[in-house]
């Protein structure tokens, strides 16, 4: 037993570095498959080359405020060594964090032409290589998460925690960027393209005389690709960071360790979990589903016998294993209330049934559902609060490390959930590239069940991932009252309850400049679209083609100007309340985030999931089918949920996690101030200044161009 | 000086009296009007019956509710004498608040006919005629409000504030039913009325053949009027409450008394802005809304005035007078935002835009401007209870004390702001007889103004009303400390973290089931309505007339039928939470309902508004007009915002006042009890069955007829 704790370090590297290697032996699988014809090349290309000029440019944006994070990274650190360490930490987590999505973008867009020339072959064929498409970028995501923690553990022992808040702060940095940025432009390409040619020009989608068709696929992959695999691998490690820092705390070494076998645990069950998918010789929607359904039930099962093993082996206190396992659980839950929320259930079929009285009714049904589906996951997860609370009863220390077990044991599967998400954007692309190549029968059929696939594991996953990034925001809430050495936040000081107030509104703020970023950036869209109808003679007939690229970079140009304000918002405001109101009531701020966070992130996603699956349920007939009145209204619905679920919603997980990780980075200088100097206050005033010219930049409207 | 303080609460007594005095003198003024001729009196006559009828029935529904928690009340008091108190005053709060409403409703059911045709006079006669029916409301809810608060201060001395909780818990608890059911009820009405006329039939609004459109007018009185009147009262009141105990623990005696002699003086100034309206001569909406705005001016700079007076006398001590004013400012400022948010400012002008591309991106700009308009509000807030600790620095029960009197401040002026708010229905209401009953020419056009103005005095007070309640729930969730001797809320014990996150998803349910609530009753009335035009022959023809009052009935029915669950949930909720998560967890839950709260209720309203007058600023000529596709798609804003805006929203007032009183009342129970019984567990199960099968019923829907 001792001889295990003294190697674990080591084991943990190798499962780390293993992780790595199953990766890019999945990428080589991938890529060894032909990727088609002439007409699929080019398309597949032409998103390909969008996609890494979005990022490229997105990278350029960012790269002056990571230089300028470095540096005031580096002043926060305790000692010099620290504080390079930090400074270093927050560098690598954000190159880890940019390289999974790059990474896992790059994979994407290969996979997608692969898939759908390998679609000729057979429905099981198919799905297997969109699946280890995306699990290349599922176990890329373990597998480096997992190595930056254990190398920065292993360079600085006792000190780690301090270091790997710098790394964990990278990764969320990073992730913010690429989320917001990632789903603006989705959802402006998304939208612009349906408003125009699904409205306006009565042409379906993915209809290759449509201009931002190509930009819609790049938009796929930059979003739902990589904008998901940086927040997932933010979460990951900053739940790892939070276990650490608690457990440490309250266990020592046991307690630090313990985290660091789980994740180790974790690639391992992740790889059976990817391995275990048998689609050989399934043909449908259903079969495909409980395929992969299938493969996450044999990986969690595992891994819980595993938290088991390793409590006993590293702590030998079950209670560990215990607070573990109580996040599977509530993943468990997590995807059933999701289901419950967004499937062919209640909320959805009460949408449907709106939809004949018109689009406000559908709206009014949508928020219905979405209102209350967020009441029953808060509850989900404040009972799994209470529970891991209750395994470490009397000690308040141990239940906050319990509250970050939970966490880890959500986080478990993190490569398998990475996997089934990665493969919807693949699975997405793969049939709009059949579209626009005109690939057409069989094929086209099969690639068209494996987007409805795609749009299941897409939705459940969306949902664990919030509740994912609320957990991990409270064991970080957690670890900032252990940093800041605060005997706890007494919410009725006017302060605290002031903090608490501002924190709250944050995610309303910044839902309401992302969504206004997703329709500014779609009027640029619209405009461009409806002029090249307007300018290029054959387009309409067929004989011409659109400008593809100019939409492209257009959508680009749009979503990175909208990029700052929500970031600096994020950065600033924590800094803005720890100076103004101290640490007690930077504490209030946080919890105020988490919990209107967590509210509205899912009322968000859930109602936007709700709204387009009862788009898709009149579609495939009920009131009336396409084209229809109920089918126009539930366009709208589908229309305004696009932003919420794929740009807001999703965009609130980093948020609220980056504000954490600011509030544990300053609380050490806000403690130390007593008083507001002259030069604090020029820079709050300032930063005031700088952050209401950004906010009021961000409300301006572009004009519209009128439509032909 | 000594003399007065010691004559003050004759005083006080006597400026509640003049009050009601001057409420009863109003209504005479307006009732010596004539009502019209004899068509006008029908459509006058049948929406009073409905009016009433609706009330009667919505008591007879609440009555056995009041009973048992009137015995329940009984139980929570410390000595039989205290018992007795308690219990008989929140009896004497609910009649009060009952009765305000009702009489409220009833003068503006006269009024309304007395309007119309006095509108044949000129605007500024017909204009102060509708006023003055307002303020019969307005002084009746500031003179009852502080009769009843003095009798009981004057009986129980220093145990008054024990039994003025039960005062304010009847007051609130009736307003939650006057203003979910009045609620539910006019938007059942107004929405269904205008999905089948206005949509369906292309026929106008308040067009005779329309057999909701007395149902419409009914629920204009018994939302806007009895809903609004009876909230108010309750703010009035909790405000009241809340400064006393606050006081006392602080101040001691004066503590008490300026809050007191406060009231006082706000229904002086009240009364001075009500005779201050001077409408004569004034022929345009801008002219009319100035002259209501001035009156309001002269209200507020007396009052300040008379803070400073009256902090000297009493306390010789002027932070008490700058605390309460405070609170003006506040108002001041709540009065500017909600303008920026809901009048012809960006993002009303946003949305007009936003509609030539249709109803999705109408919906997207409404969320836009919400979400962020309630960060500006809620920083508002923040920002006055900073400035009002500030005031009292260093002490922070004091502090709590400021921000009771910055509430104080608020609702000085509530005779007013109830007059502004109950002119709205009465405009309403006149000009929609005069449609029903042919009255036409410059008549009409004078009504379609005061109309226009009633639509921007309802606007404003709601985000008033809003704000108060907030400020008003601050106080009490203070007091809350005060009674539970908590040494304060630690957020970071995991069993407050779980309570405040609960209490923070509560606002949400809420919303969902009351938005659900309005969209069942509003089926049930479409069907209805359809049911009308396919079965009575001559009814489009208008050769026949509608059954009008098999509408009102059945609007009257569906809502009732939706009134209990929100009122469970509202007082089950924080008792479950109490003595499951005990006394702290409690506290964490009001802080969590309080932010959501705040936020979603601002949110709601501001985005209904906005999309309403967006709506109509298409109407009068921009993007196309009437008729346009971009006037179809501000209907369907319109429409989304109908409940959100006059539905949900303004319920979330009473909610969190109401959940406030409950922790409170139960608070002492909890701290005694350390463990729970067998008996307990056993209602505690019982309770959680309840909760879940009336939510669980809530949650089914009805079915739709099929159009003609």
């Amino acid at each position: 037993m001792e001889s295990f704790v003294a190697n674990l370090l080591p084991i943990v590297l190798s499962a780390s570095i293993i992780g790595i290697i199953v990766s890019i032996w999945l990428a080589w699988e991938v890529l060894k498959h032909p990727e088609g014809n002439k007409k699929v090349q080019e398309v597949s290309q032409a998103i390909r080359e969008g996609a890494n000029a979005y990022l490229k440019r997105q990278f350029k944006t960012i790269a002056p405020i990571v230089v300028i994070l470095t540096f005031f990274l580096y002043f926060t650190g305790k000692t010099p060594q620290l504080a390079i360490g930090r400074a270093g930490a927050f560098l690598l987590g954000s190159f880890f964090s940019a390289l999974v999505g790059t990474i896992g973008m790059n994979i994407a867009t290969r996979a997608n032409a692969r898939t759908a020339t390998l679609a000729n072959k057979g429905f099981g064929e198919a799905l297997s290589l969109a699946f280890k498409a995306g699990a290349t970028t599922g176990m890329l995501t373990v597998g480096l998460g997992l190595l930056g923690a254990t190398l920065i553990y292993w360079y600085y022992g006792n000190l780690a925690t301090e270091v790997l808040v710098g790394f964990g702060f990278g990764g969320s940095l990073l992730a913010l960027f690429m989320r917001v940025g990632g789903g603006i432009y989705t959802k402006a390409a998304d939208v612009g393209a349906d408003l125009v040619g699904k409205v306006e020009k009565n042409i379906p989608e993915d209809d290759p005389r449509n201009a931002a068709v190509i930009a819609d696929q790049v938009g796929d992959n930059v979003g739902d690709c990589a904008g998901m695999a940086a927040d997932l691998f933010e979460s990951y490690e900053v739940t790892l960071v939070a276990a650490m820092i608690l457990g440490g705390a309250t266990f020592g070494l046991p307690g630090v360790l313990f985290p660091l076998a789980v994740r180790a645990l974790g690639v391992g069950t992740s790889i059976l979990g990817i391995f275990s998918v048998n689609a050989k010789g399934k043909t449908e929607i259903k079969e495909g589903i409980n395929a992969i359904l299938k493969a996450f039930g044999v990986s969690t099962i595992v891994s819980t016998i595993g938290f088991f093993i390793l409590s006993d082996l590293i702590a030998s206190d079950p209670r560990l294993a215990i607070a573990t396992t109580t996040g599977i659980v509530l993943s468990g839950i997590i995807f059933l209330l999701t289901d419950l929320a967004t499937g062919d259930h209640a909320p959805v079929k009460d949408i449907v049934k709106q939809s004949q009285t018109g689009p406000a009714t559908v709206i009014l049904s949508g928020l219905v559902g979405g209102f209350s589906s967020t009441v029953w996951q808060i509850l989900a997860i404040a009972i799994t609060i209470i529970v891991s609370f209750m395994i470490f009863r009397g000690d308040p220390t141990a239940a906050a490390y319990g509250v970050a077990l939970a966490g880890m044991g959500m986080l478990t599967t993190t490569g398998l959930i990475v996997s089934m998400d990665s493969f919807g954007p693949i699975a997405d692309n793969a049939q709009g590239i059949s579209e626009l190549s005109g690939i057409k029968g069989k094929s086209l059929s099969i690639l068209n069940k494996l987007d409805a696939i795609g749009n299941t594991t897409k939705a459940t996953t969306k949902g664990f991932a919030i509740a994912s990034a609320v957990v991990a925001a409270v064991s970080l809430f957690e670890s900032y009252l252990t940093d800041t050495g605060l005997s706890g936040i007494n919410i009725s000081h006017p302060e605290v309850f002031v903090g608490f107030l501002i924190g709250g509104a944050i995610p309303f703020l910044f839902s309401s400049l992302t969504i206004k970023a997703v329709s500014d950036s779609c009027f640029a869209v619209i405009n461009e679209v409806r002029r090249q109808f307007k300018e290029i003679p054959g387009l309409m007939k067929g004989t011409q083609k659109p400008d593809y690229a100019r939409v492209v970079d257009l959508t680009t140009k749009a979503a990175l100007s909208s990029l700052a304000t929500p970031a600096l918002v994020a950065i600033i405001v924590p800094i803005l309340v720890g100076f103004l109101l101290k640490a007690e009531a930077l504490g209030g701020f946080l919890a105020g985030t988490i919990l209107t966070g967590q509210l509205l992130a899912v009322f968000m996603a859930n109602t936007g999931a709700a709204w387009d699956n009862a788009k898709k349920m009149v579609e495939e007939g009920q009131m009336g089918g396409k084209g229809s009145d109920s089918h126009k209204a539930t366009v709208v619905g589908d229309t305004v949920g696009d932003p919420l679920k794929d740009t807001s919603g999703p965009a609130v997980n980093p948020l609220i996690k980056v504000m954490n990780l600011v509030a544990i980075l300053v609380a050490p200088i806000v403690v130390a101030t007593n008083t507001l100097s002259a030069v604090h206050w020029i820079i709050i005033v300032f930063a005031i200044i700088l952050l209401s010219y950004f906010i009021s930049q961000s409300q301006k409207s572009p004009t519209l161009a009128k439509g032909s």
